[in-house]
């Protein structure tokens, strides 16, 4: 029985060209985008210490809603998933609450993470 | 009892001019990213309909594994906790995964899921 899924070593030439082709944009892009990430968590440092040195409350309940809708409104533009927008903001916020709580352990203040 | 959170009503102008330079940056950053998401997904797409078409394999667990090599050591070439661009990608391959089973549902030979 031969299978219906081939490895690529089988495929047409043109076909295997086309995924490298699109593959070399995705990695072209993820190498973009965690460049992109790697400045974000560096602005979001400075502010955790910036709050901490100044006793400012960790959380803003309306700043992070207002990147929420300001963010699902650029992706729906960009005909991409408003849900998946916010579930993507939702995830990099978690990844910067994990480094304010590492801030909030090295500040004698005591100062609980802060998000935004 | 007064609070030692104070709301940045109450803060030195110059920190909070501060915070809201840095907020910008992440505000750019943010819409910069969702962009090259958006673009991400486009080539996942046209993978998904290229491997439909051409009942070629959905996983490639090695070129998962390239990617994912490659991408954390980009992360900590930018000093980014190599860890979390493993988090991310997984995280993005997931949504793609998610994309890539609504293109099967509609794609007669009912091809399985494919994320990369």
């Amino acid at each position: 029985m031969t299978t219906s899924n081939p490895g690529t070593g089988d495929v047409d030439p043109a076909v295997r060209e086309e995924l490298a082709r699109l593959r070399d944009s995705i990695d072209n892009i993820d190498a973009a985008v965690v460049h992109m990430l790697a400045e974000r968590f560096k602005a979001t440092q400075q502010v955790g210490h910036l709050k901490a040195r100044h006793q400012l409350p960790p959380a803003d309940p309306a700043r992070e809603a207002r990147q929420i809708e300001r963010l699902r409104n650029l992706a729906e533009n960009a005909k991409l998933d408003p849900a998946f927008a916010e579930k993507f903001l939702n995830f990099i916020i978690a990844e910067v609450i994990r480094h304010h709580e590492r801030i909030a352990d090295t500040t004698s203040n005591g100062a609980t993470p802060t998000a935004n």
